[in-house]
């Protein structure tokens, strides 16, 4: 752990800069907070007027502390806060906590640069500016405006809102989810969230770290903190609508992605994305308090058909549909209900359920095998008390003597199964108050043991190639002053990067192009190359299936005099001949330069379902082939590619391999390709490859 | 409102038939309860042996009770049910509460039947058996098992499972969604759901009717009903998922009809489709204590940018996207927000707001003509009192004067947040403990008067139809014993229903086949005729783009050789000449008879669309050409149908008129026809119309 974040998040000691006197002011708040958090630190005022405040010494300037200081929190107005900064440098301050805000956030990013440069040079990291602090269960401190501590648990939260933070530190104790730390990010001006994933991976006083995200700063180095994080990570994502999106973007003057490619990078990193707010809570709780799931075999215990119906539909829109359980479990289960109950899964013990009967079940079941996963769902009736079967259940659990899967419960009631609910969460067990909920909460342990086994271990690298020779291309395009690469130029990269292209050779004159044709091979088809012209059919620049030497002349007049019509001033580079790829499946490889994650491709199914269906996946580059098939199998029309109406299953293998090998060629130039696409790829079937039939590249902006 | 009912749910007296002495018995707990709630109608248990339970003074049969009974509630074990049916018809009981268990639902459907015909002859009607009861709040009436009467509000439940029914009564206080009545309806055996809707809609205790449905008994009467509610409606229908469905129907014996079709119904039937027990709530609050919302500009207020995103959000995943505020909005709003706050929509008053912004806000947003709908949302803060904010937000409304669109509140925050959103509540203000919730819930009461607003009236007749010839047909071929229809007849019977099917004749010689395709006209298509082969292209039984009188009778020959070689023994009608329709866009209609709801069309685009995507809609039938439309529409290919890649708009009119034309057929044929297909169905450019190309009948079984 990096012992400056250290000094910052858990320090020894904290000056407050704008320490004030008056009750009310944030310099006066975050003393009485500290105090009433028994923060056993230094704590130390600094105001250039005042003795004392609130029982501790006052201090006129960091510098005239007597003492080693971690931590400065820093409340004085924007205007004051670059000179403070430079005063806590002299005194060899660790880390800043920086509440005041007018930086970015309103426009002024400038000093807010010089704040981090600052600070920066003389070694110091900043939380901030513009957050409510910091806080934490386990260092009893709260360095925040916030009024209290949180319900004290094994989570931990950070948080890109200052506003939220702090409702959702009260609603900590009324949800009862608990936490050990909460952090306000603020700006992100130096401290980010990758930062704080890899810092809170390793603290061990959180079992998972929940993100409230407008949007993110580091997009590749999230990525890659969150897949090397040891700990269940959950994200609260907002600004995914629109309109939403706007929002955001003025809301604290970062630049909010676009939700889908969010969404993509999330699962790439292993990162659950929350819906909503209690969403948020109610994941964070399971993710908290319980093991991952290793299997998909859960089995649900009732004492309500209801709602055990109700879970079985949860457990098939989470992604864990049922299956039932084996006759010996089933045989056990039997001796705990009556006749008409039924032992399969659901086991519903019906509403003659007493305590025996969820102790035993829910004994014998965890403990058995075959059981991955466990729901407990109780109905408050006439005949139970919702506290004896708490206790029950809790019994049942840790008699088992099993402690490496998970359980969650559902106690549907009033009061009385709210009370017992919260007792079980005390104990571990995470416990909501509606059967989905509870599902949902299970489905999202196996969702992160699922995240877990995928294999992000190395991207694919095309052997055998050229980027040096690709670099020039692109180089002698921009020297003609270019910012896209004609059709023949984007074909020689994808080339050069191991792309099967479909032989394509720039003709200059009639008698080249039927030399190349003859060399390709009939039937070829001819295309203007111009980079004036991007809409080569429009312009009635394109002819296919030609066939002889003849046909070839008079494409090559032909198109050249579309061209000419079509746009008199084009410049022609000259005309390209192909050879004609026969007919297969159509998809669609591209790529954009994601302001947040950088270099993404996308996959989909040519033609109308691209057009109509949008039908498409991304994934950030780079990506291996396992992830690559990966893509070809989550389109909705991913049935096409396995071969439908009579049709033979097309070259996933070989698809994969290219669609891989694309994001190593945008990855590896991504200082280069601000946009590109293969559009159409062809796909023939199983042992007959891919080829890439036409070509795009948009050059990155170069000032 | 029918007076046996209300005799039944709101009775003047009630005898229990089964009184026991013994604590903890079902015939003694509804007494206690019918005491607890202060029960103020006449109470006679009804025992062979006591003389007295709990003050009330016993009577030896039913008859032995010298006052009117209004409802009798009975207890008895099933084997003594039917005997005590008898008693209280003799005795002139309106209505019964069949408490006891061990009918349908454990597999004795006669002595349920029996029961049903029993009460019938009396004029007596049933509620149940195998229930909890009935409770009413405005009757002080808990005639039930269930512990307590719900917390007193407007909306009332009715519940297809009993211990989810217990399980919610008590939810009602802790999550604070009052209810009037809460009505078991168990085996349905003579009260089903429709005619709770339909009593319900008369009730001055009920504003909005929540239903817990597992499957339905009376599909097409519940659509007639929910629509001639006045009221809205709010389902939880379980069992949606594949393994959840065969869970429902073992649970109590209601067969369970496709998920799919169920949503399409209660679309139809203008009911909100709640997705899980929360959601249930959460709606049922809002829809039991707001008017509709009559437009689509909903207004956001909030003092936290991050809680305004998430809103945000969720107004666009909800089907209300934010639009900006209009400018004199705006100004207004300004006036109560500091310099960096956003007047734009949603309206961020930043962390500096104190009740009198809030009181402002609210106040003139809501009496805006231009705001639709109102949601309020509140960050706790350091500066602000949560029960003061929620004082302003309920003056502001009040003061505004307006009652007739809806707002709804999110309070974000801890224990006293909690507390003020109860306050809120409790004054008709729905309020929620997360703001995507908020949105949520006066989404659902866009929805509402959305659905309100869909025109049910009258289904399209087509005219200048022949249903006697239709039948006729039908019986023919059930006269040969045959269970479907050739594709010539199904031409015929969709012909004399209005359909434009490509003309189509049987012909029974080389020579007929001639002169049947000369009076169709060049091109024709040819095709085997023949129960026994039911996939002709597999058969070698379709020729097609015949062009000559010589190719007809080779194709004649070759035809009925390839089918001779395919199934030696097929019984041959002869071979269909018909009309070569010119290609366009393929869909596909057909249709089911839905064990639940009846015949029920399908539409979507033809092959790779049906086949891999599923991309298909349904509608209960019969529909009108607007209903048509809107089927057309809201497939995910929808676009295909509008011209795309250069194609012109399809006759999506036509199309409509067809779709319509082929429900008034399945509906008016249900009693003959179990399936049917249309497909291919062609569909041509804007003005052209629609061809059905080939047709499919398949025959209820009749025994």
């Amino acid at each position: 752990m990096d012992p400056i974040l250290t000094g910052l998040l858990k320090p020894r000691s904290i000056a407050i800069i704008g320490a004030s006197a008056t009750p009310g002011k944030i310099g006066n708040t975050v003393i009485r907070n500290l105090i009433d958090s028994e923060y056993k630190g230094g704590v130390y005022p600094v105001n250039p007027t005042a003795v004392e405040i609130l029982g501790f010494k006052c201090y006129p300037t960091v510098n005239d502390i007597p003492y080693v200081v971690d931590a400065a929190v820093i409340t004085v107005p924007a205007k004051f806060v670059l000179e403070a900064t430079k005063q806590c440098g002299e005194k060899g301050v660790k880390g800043l906590i920086i509440i005041t805000s007018g930086f970015a956030e309103v426009g002024d990013v400038e000093l807010e640069q010089e704040l981090v440069r600052v600070a920066k040079s003389y070694g110091m990291r900043i939380l901030g500016p513009n957050i409510v602090g910091t806080l934490s269960n386990s260092d009893k401190m709260n360095a925040s405006f916030a009024p209290f501590l949180p319900l004290p648990g094994k989570a931990s939260l950070v948080s890109q809102s200052g506003a939220l933070l702090i409702a959702m530190d009260a609603g900590t104790y009324t949800r009862r989810v608990g936490f050990d730390k909460m952090v306000s990010i603020g700006n992100m001006s130096d401290i980010n969230f990758s930062e704080m994933v890899s810092y809170l991976s390793e603290d061990p006083d959180t079992n998972c770290i929940a993100l409230y995200v407008e949007g993110l700063r580091d997009g590749p180095e999230f990525i890659e903190a969150a897949r090397n994080c040891k700990k269940p990570i959950v994200v609260l994502k907002s600004g995914v609508s629109a309109h939403g999106a706007a929002a955001a973007a003025s809301h604290t003057g970062s630049l909010a992605g676009a939700a889908k490619i969010y969404g993509t990078a999330f699962k790439q990193a292993g990162v659950t994305q929350a819906t909503d707010l209690n969403d948020l809570f109610d994941r964070t709780l399971a993710l908290s308090l319980q093991p991952r799931m290793k299997g998909d075999n859960l089995l649900i215990l009732t004492n309500g058909g209801g709602v055990g119906v109700l879970a079985t539909d949860s457990a098939e829109k989470y992604g864990l549909p049922l299956h039932f359980a084996p006759a010996d479990v089933q045989e056990e289960m039997k001796k705990h209900m009556p006749d008409f109950g039924s032992a399969k899964n659901p086991v519903d013990m019906t509403g003659m359920a007493g305590n025996d009967w969820f102790y035993e079940t829910t004994r014998s079941a965890y403990s058995h095998p075959w059981v991955d996963g466990l729901v407990v769902l109780y109905c408050e009736t006439a005949i139970t008390l919702p506290e004896e079967i708490a206790d029950a259940i809790y019994r049942g659990i840790k008699d088992s003597g099993i402690t490496d899967k998970p359980v969650t419960v559902s106690f549907v009631g009033g009061e009385r199964s709210d009370k017992a609910m919260e007792w079980l969460v005390e104990r571990g067990i995470p416990a909501y108050n509606a059967p989905d909920v509870a599902v949902k909460a299970i489905a999202t342990l196996r969702d992160d043991q699922r995240m877990q086994d995928m294999n992000h271990n190395g991207s694919y690298a095309p052997g055998d190639i050229n980027p040096a020779a690709a670099r020039d291309i692109i180089a002698s395009a921009r020297a003609k002053g270019r910012d896209a690469l004609t059709e023949v130029e984007a074909k020689q990269v994808f080339s050069l990067y191991g792309l099967p292209v479909a032989a394509t050779e720039l003709a200059s004159s009639e008698e080249e192009a039927v030399k190349l044709a003859e060399s390709v091979g009939y039937p070829v088809v001819m295309k203007i190359v111009s980079p004036d012209i991007l809409h080569k059919s429009d312009a009635g620049g394109v002819k296919v299936n030609i066939k002889s030497s003849e046909q070839a002349k008079e494409a090559y007049r032909t198109i050249l005099e579309n061209a000419h019509n079509y746009k008199a001033d084009a410049h022609i580079d000259g005309i390209a001949v192909q050879e004609m790829a026969p007919w297969a499946t159509e998809v669609i490889i591209g790529s954009v330069n994601d302001s947040t994650f950088g270099p993404t491709v996308m996959f989909g199914l040519g033609g109308i379902f691209v057009e109509v269906l949008k039908d498409v996946t991304f994934r950030v580059a780079p990506i291996s082939v396992e992830e690559a098939l990966g893509m070809e199998d989550e389109i909705r029309s991913a049935a096409i590619l396995n071969g439908t109406r009579g049709e033979s299953p097309r070259d996933k293998a070989a698809l994969a391999k290219v669609l891989a090998a694309y994001a190593y060629m945008v990855y590896d130039l991504k200082d280069e390709i601000a946009e590109s696409d293969a559009n159409p790829v062809i796909v023939y079937e199983n042992g007959q490859g891919v080829k890439v039939v036409d070509a795009r590249i948009i050059l990155t902006k170069k000032y």
